[in-house]
C-alpha cells in the first residue's frame, strides 16, 4: 500500500520510518528540497518531493504539518487526489480541523498520536515513537467504516494504543492533561523570573533541583506550540484554566487559614489520584 | 572524628554511608530499635542506639528528623552534650529553626542538603546522594568561624556544592523553586480531578502523557512533606503563590484577549529563562 506523508518533521518523519519497516511504500512531501533529501537519506520515505502531486498515487495521506497549516495544506492537497483517497491528520487539536475538513472530504478521519520528544524536524525522527502511546481517532457519525478501518490498521501497525472519541471530547480531555500543564508550568517560570531581588533570584537559580526541573519542563518548551494550543483549543483551555485558578485559590486559602488538616487531605487525594493518570504512560 | 546522626531516614542514613566511607566514625540514634539494627546492617552507622546519650561522644551532630521534630529533638539532645559539640540540621526550612536554636546553642549552624529521592526511610539510604547537589549553610553573624569550618569540611567531603546565605534568603529562594512548584503541581491534579463528566475524566486519564506526568510529579508526592513546607515556610510561600497567581491571570488574559503575539513573547522568555535554573541540576 502507498502511504503519503505531507510534512516531514518529527512526527511525519517518525511515521515514515515505522511504516516503511512494516512494508508500506512511503511517499513524502515537504516544502523544502533539503528536507526531502534528508528524509530519503534517513530512510523515512521511499520517495520525496516538494511537488504535492506526488501524493496522487497514495491510498492514505497523513497530514503532518504544524497545526496552523493543516487546513490550507488540505485544500491544496485535494486538487490532486481521487475522491477515494483516505486522508487523516495528526494535529493536537481536533474540533476546528475536523469541522473544517469533514464537510469537504468524505474519506477523512481526524487523528492525534500522543507522542513526541523535545526535539523537532526530520533529524529528530525516530523509530517506535508511537509504540505503546495513545493514538486517538475522532470519527464522526458520517465517517465511512472503510475509512476508519484502514487508518485503524495503520495505527495498530505502529504499535500505538488506539482510542476513539468525538473531536470535542478529545479537545476537552487534552486541555486538562496536555494544554493546561503547559500554561501552569509557564506561569511558574514567569513567577520565579518576577523576583526583583537579584541576589535572591540567583540563589533560586542555584538551588533549583529536580522538582523545579520537572514542573517547569513543558512551560519552557516550544513557544509556537504553546501558542497553537491556546489558539486552536482556546475555549476548552480557558475552561480548564478557570477551574485550575479556583483550585489554586482553595489551596492558598487553606495555607492562609493554616488549615493543615484540610491541606493534608487535599495532598493525600492528589497522591491517590495521580497514578490513575500516569500509570503506564 | 565521631559524627552523630539523629534520625536515621533517607537523609540521615545516606549521610552515614558517605561519612563512614570518608573515614568518619558514625553514631546513629533512632526512636526505633529496628531502625537502629537496619542502619548498622546496611553500613550506615558504626554504632546505633535508641538512647540519645550515645551522641555525648560525637564532635558534630546532624539532626535529621522530620522538620517538625527538629526543635523538640534539639532540646532533648543538648542535655547530653558538652557545649563545644557542633550541631547542625538538615531541615528544608531554615529561619524558624535557626531562630529557635541559635540563641540556645552557640555552636549551631543551620544546613539544607538539596537532595532526595521519592523514597523515604533507612531502606532508601544510598551512597553519593549529595554528590554535586547544592548544600546550603545558613550561618548568622554570631556563628563561630570554627563551627562553620568543621561543617563546611564535612559538606565538601560529601561531594556537595556548598552555598551560604541567610536563613531568610534561603527560605525565600526555596519557596520559589521548591515549595511553589509543589502547590502549583498539586492544584493541577486537583483541577483535573474536578472534571465532573466521568467519560471525559477517563479520556483525560487515558491520554495523559509525559507532560502531565512531569508537571504533576511533585504535587502528587508525600502529603506530610507538602504540609510541612506550607507550615514552616508559610509567609514566603504565600508571597510566591500570590505572585504566581498574578502571572497566571496575565497569561489567562492574553488567551482571553487572543493576544497571540504577547503570549508567544512570554513563552519565548520562559524558554530562554529556564536553563538559568535547570542547567546542571
Amino acid at each position: 500500500m502507498n502511504i503519503g506523508i505531507l510534512g516531514l518533521g518529527l512526527i511525519g518523519g517518525s511515521l515514515g520510518l515505522d511504516l516503511r519497516s512494516q512494508g508500506y511504500h512511503v511517499l513524502g512531501v515537504s516544502r523544502r528540497e533539503s528536507t526531502c533529501e534528508r528524509a530519503v537519506a534517513l530512510g523515512s520515505v521511499d520517495e520525496a518531493s516538494v511537488d504535492i502531486s506526488l501524493l496522487a498515487k497514495a491510498e492514505v495521506v497523513f497530514i503532518c504539518t504544524p497545526i496552523g497549516l493543516i487546513i490550507p495544506t488540505f485544500k491544496q492537497l485535494i486538487a490532486h487526489l481521487p475522491s477515494n483517497t483516505v486522508i487523516t491528520d495528526v494535529g493536537s487539536v481536533k474540533a476546528p480541523i475536523v469541522n473544517a475538513i469533514a464537510p469537504l472530504w468524505a474519506n477523512f478521519i481526524g487523528g492525534h498520536p500522543m507522542a513526541g520528544t523535545a526535539d523537532s524536524g526530520i533529524e529528530a525522527a525516530m523509530r517506535n515513537l508511537f509504540k505503546n502511546k495513545p493514538y486517538v481517532l475522532t470519527p464522526l457519525a458520517s465517517t465511512p467504516t472503510a475509512t476508519m478501518t484502514v487508518v485503524e490498521k495503520i495505527v495498530r501497525d505502529l504499535g500505538a494504543t488506539l482510542h476513539h472519541c468525538s473531536p470535542e471530547d478529545h479537545d476537552r480531555a487534552v486541555s486538562w492533561i496536555s494544554h493546561l500543564p503547559v500554561m501552569v508550568s509557564a506561569s511558574l517560570i514567569a513567577a520565579c523570573m518576577s523576583e526583583t531581588d537579584q541576589n535572591l533570584l540567583q540563589l533560586a537559580q542555584k538551588f533549583a533541583s529536580s522538582g523545579f526541573r520537572d514542573t517547569s519542563r513543558v512551560g519552557g518548551g516550544n513557544p509556537e506550540l504553546g501558542v497553537m494550543m491556546a489558539r486552536y483549543n482556546r475555549t476548552a483551555l480557558l475552561n480548564s484554566l478557570q477551574q485550575y485558578r479556583h483550585n489554586l485559590d482553595k489551596l492558598m486559602n487553606l495555607i492562609e487559614q493554616e488549615d493543615w488538616a484540610a491541606l493534608e487531605q487535599q495532598l493525600q487525594s492528589n497522591q491517590k489520584a495521580r497514578p490513575e493518570f500516569v500509570d503506564g504512560c
